[in-house]
Order: C-alpha cells, then structure tokens, then sequence
C-alpha cells in the first residue's frame, strides 16, 4: 500500500475515535435528563415552537427541572417567544457552554444565543446540522433534568431524524391546526415516528376556533375538530385543543407569559390541562 | 499505487462524469423557462404554498405558459392546493416524466405526484435532496414556459440553497405574515438572498387582517402593516397585503380556486394585483 494510502487510513481511524468520542459525550449529556420529549409538526406555522416554549415553562412552574433546546437552526423562535436576549456564555473549568437560566429550575439553548446578528441566516447542509445538535447535548453543561423538551423544525428532515437517531429514547408531541392540509402532513408525522420507533405521546390541536373580540361570535377560521379525529383515526390521545387568542400572539412578540397567570382564558385552563396530562403520561 | 486505489480512481472519474452529465442537463431543461420565480418565506405557515399556487395560477390566466414546480420535499401542499390527484406518467420516447397539465398552459410537478400513499413521510437527509431538486429539471418534460414558479419549504436550509445553486438566476419572492416572530425571520430571508446574489422581487405581507364574518369588524390577529415596514427598511417593494379569508382556506383546503372569480371579494383584488405588479417586474 502506498504511503498516501497509509495516511488516509490513519486520518480515517482518528476521524472514527473524534466521532466516537463526541457520541459517548452525547451519551453522557443525556444521562441527566429523565424524559426527552420532542415537539414536532409536519406543517410550520402551526404554533409549534409556541407549544415547546410554553410546556417546558409549565412543567417548570409544576416544579420540575426543565431543559429546553431548540433545534430549529434556520429559523429559531424559543428566544423571542420567551423575551430571552443574552448570549450562552461558557464554563470556565469545564469548558462547556452554559445554557440561558430562564427560571431557577429551566434551562435553554438555542442557536441564536450563540449568533451575533439575529438577523443572520443559517445557511448550514445537512451533514453540518447533525453535528450541531449533536454539541447542544455534548458540549452544554446541561443541569440535571427531569424533562428535556426539544423544538424541531418542521417535516420528516435531518433535523428530526438525528434527534430520533441521537436521541434514543424520546417521546413526540405532533402539534396540528385542525385544516385538512394540516392533518394530512400530521399523518407524514405520525408514519415518521413509526418508522424511526419513536413513541407519540398524543396531538395537540392548535389554532382551534377564534372568538371575535369584538361580537364574541366563534369564527371557525382553520376549521376545528380535525385534530381530534385525526388522533382517535391514528388512534393516539389528543393531548387538548388551543383556541387561537389574539392576546397569546401579542404575548408571543414581546416574549411574555403572562397569559399563563390569567386562570379565567380559556387558553390558560386548556394549556394547563396539557401539561398535567404530558406529566402525568411521563411519571 | 495498488490496484485499490486505481479503482477508486476509476469510480471517481465515473461519478464525476455522470454528475457533470446531470448539471448539464439541468442547465438544458432551464432553458426553456424566460423567468424562474423562487416564492420562499423564512417561517412556516405563512401562506408560502398558497401564494406560489396562486401566484402561477394568476400568471397562467393572464396567458403566460407556467411551470409550478414544489421542492417542499418534506411536506408538499401544492397537489392539496389545486387539487390535484394524478400521479406523473412518463414520456415513452425521452423517458423523462411527463408533469401534471393544472391548465391548458399550465404545468405542475411535486414529490407528491410520485408517492404511492399520499401519508407517507419522506426521511431525506440533505444530499439526497439536492439531487430530487435536479432531477425535477433535468428528467422532466417541461413544455417551453414563460415562468417556472418554485414553491421552496421555508428556512435558509437545503432546498433554497440548492435552487439558488441549480437555477442561477432566480428571482426570490419573499411572503409574511406582519407579526414580529415572522418578520425576525423575513430578515434572515433577505440576507440569504444578498449573500447568494439572488434578487428579490419583493414581500408579500400575507394574513394581514381577519374581517369577522359575523359583525363584519376587522381583527388584527397578527397586527398589519409589518410586512409593509420590514420592506421599507430592506429597501425593498411591498407587492402586495392579501388579508386572512375564512373562504379561502376551505377552497385551499377543498383544491379549488372559485375565489379567483368573485371579483368583489377584498382578498381576489388584492391579489390580481400582485399577479400584475409580477408581471411587470419581469417582462
């Protein structure tokens, strides 16, 4: 064999112990989480990321310890759902990256906490996508966790297959809005996890019905109901139904959640329910 | 240099060939195409799909030849959009695939089109999407067109990069809705257009409004006007404001496009004119 020969095959045997070092590192990052659960949806736009944002607050105001990492790398919404500006700042011993304290008891990590300009563009291939997910869990000094709650971009693309991949044990969410152009990529969605063993711990219906804030008549915008048909087809549980609230929207520009201390809105009561059921089927 | 290597060597030499072969075909089946119009958004759920449906629609009802071609590989909308439910047949001379004539004058192609079961989720990495994007230009039979309209999922991953690669003189079309989440995104849009010198057309500013149907009262539900400023700032044309229309998502749910013909309707003016304000931008 010539030298050039011998040369790759020693590169190729470092790049194999690199790679099987970072893949013990990601092994090891995820030992401190009790529960991963993925939120996904087939569609974007359908409230998503609004839905992982809210759950990881909710089961940290339950009083569990929650870590939330969003691994929606083009088009990253976790920070500005929640008002959260500062950038991650890393260990000093460790030399890790710290993710963003939100609460006492949550933690989160997004790819533009570590952007510069917000407004830049992520112009990443695949291939290079893996790898970054794969350092949010190896190199960020996560807390020890009870819930890891993970925002996927939407589709059946790299971003979701390497969570399923990477992530071994993780349960999904599938987030719908009751159209029918909705449910049918829910249903891609649903064969997805199928295919990669990942079980589905229910739909949640969002954007269900609005009511006028000025007649207060219900206007059937994105229809409603079809999440829960879809569910009882697939024969999965709806985990609950979101009105649409044009306050919750304007909460979600200014990073607020301060809908979730009004008891009387039906979106409140409806979100709350949610979370103590997520809660209750990951005991 | 062993026997190995040389066949390597040869099998390189192949690849390199038969990947040369396929640009070259990709650059022929460009040819026919006078205009090629990338609709992208930097958030999903915006209306994307719809507006690049319609916007081909429009331009084929003004007499253009168009080609609608959907790279939403992940969650394809468009055969939903116009419903269409015809599978691609393929030329018994050329043997390329032959796309689904929408219109006398109007072409349509998407994954959709090729699967079996319409529920099936495509698991593609990255790569292997960068070679469906060419295919769908070198082995399809697209008639001679005046517009080929590409539907792109949303983000600055995969897809766009690969048809601002592929098709070097795309011009984007940009759509939003006016909430700040949106526009946050809108700004990456932009960027990767100027850092891959594709020209953008102009915005779209798309769920500008609801008008209640029951006290005919307008609710802000995204707010408006963002679309209108973010464009203003980036120096950029607003083509248009289409206003959220409770009938026009049953028909985008339905496959039809009856609202093209109720002229009255607030949504069908705003529309027409974008068709037009296109038109003259690319003539």
């Amino acid at each position: 064999m010539s030298q050039q020969a011998q040369m790759t095959d020693e590169q190729l045997e470092k790049r194999k112990a690199m790679m099987e070092a970072q893949d013990e590192a990601v092994r090891e990052g995820l030992e401190v989480f009790r529960n991963k659960i993925l939120v996904m949806s087939g569609k974007g736009g359908v409230g998503k990321s609004t839905v992982a944002a809210y759950l990881a607050v909710g089961l940290a105001k339950k009083g569990f310890q929650v870590g939330l990492m969003d691994v929606d790398l083009h088009g990253p919404s976790i920070p500005r759902l929640l008002g959260i500006k500062e950038n991650i700042s890393s260990s000093p011993e460790s030399r890790k990256g710290i993710p963003i304290s939100y609460l006492p008891n949550m933690q989160v990590m997004s790819i533009e906490s570590l952007l510069g300009d917000k407004d830049t563009a992520t112009i990443w291939r695949g291939p290079l996508k893996i790898g970054v997910i794969k350092q949010f869990i190896s190199d960020i000094e996560w807390s020890h966790s009870d819930y890891l709650v993970i925002d996927c971009p939407p589709g059946t693309g790299d971003e979701p297959l390497t969570v399923a991949q990477v992530i071994p044990d993780t349960k999904a969410i599938i987030v719908t809005t009751p159209q029918e152009i909705s449910l049918a990529d829910v249903r891609k969605s649903i064969n997805f996890c199928k295919q990669v063993n990942m079980r589905v711990l229910g739909l949640i219906e969002n954007m269900s019905g609005l009511r006028c804030p000025h007649c207060g008549k219900t206007i059937d915008l994105f229809k409603t109901n079809g999440g829960a048909l879809t569910a009882k087809k697939a024969g999965l549980p709806l985990l609950g139904s979101l009105p649409l609230e044009p306050d919750i929207v304007v909460e979600g520009d200014n990073g607020t959640v301060k809908w979730m201390e009004k008891r009387g809105l039906p979106y409140t009561a409806s979100f709350a329910k949610i979370v103590d059921t997520v809660a209750d089927l990951t005991k």
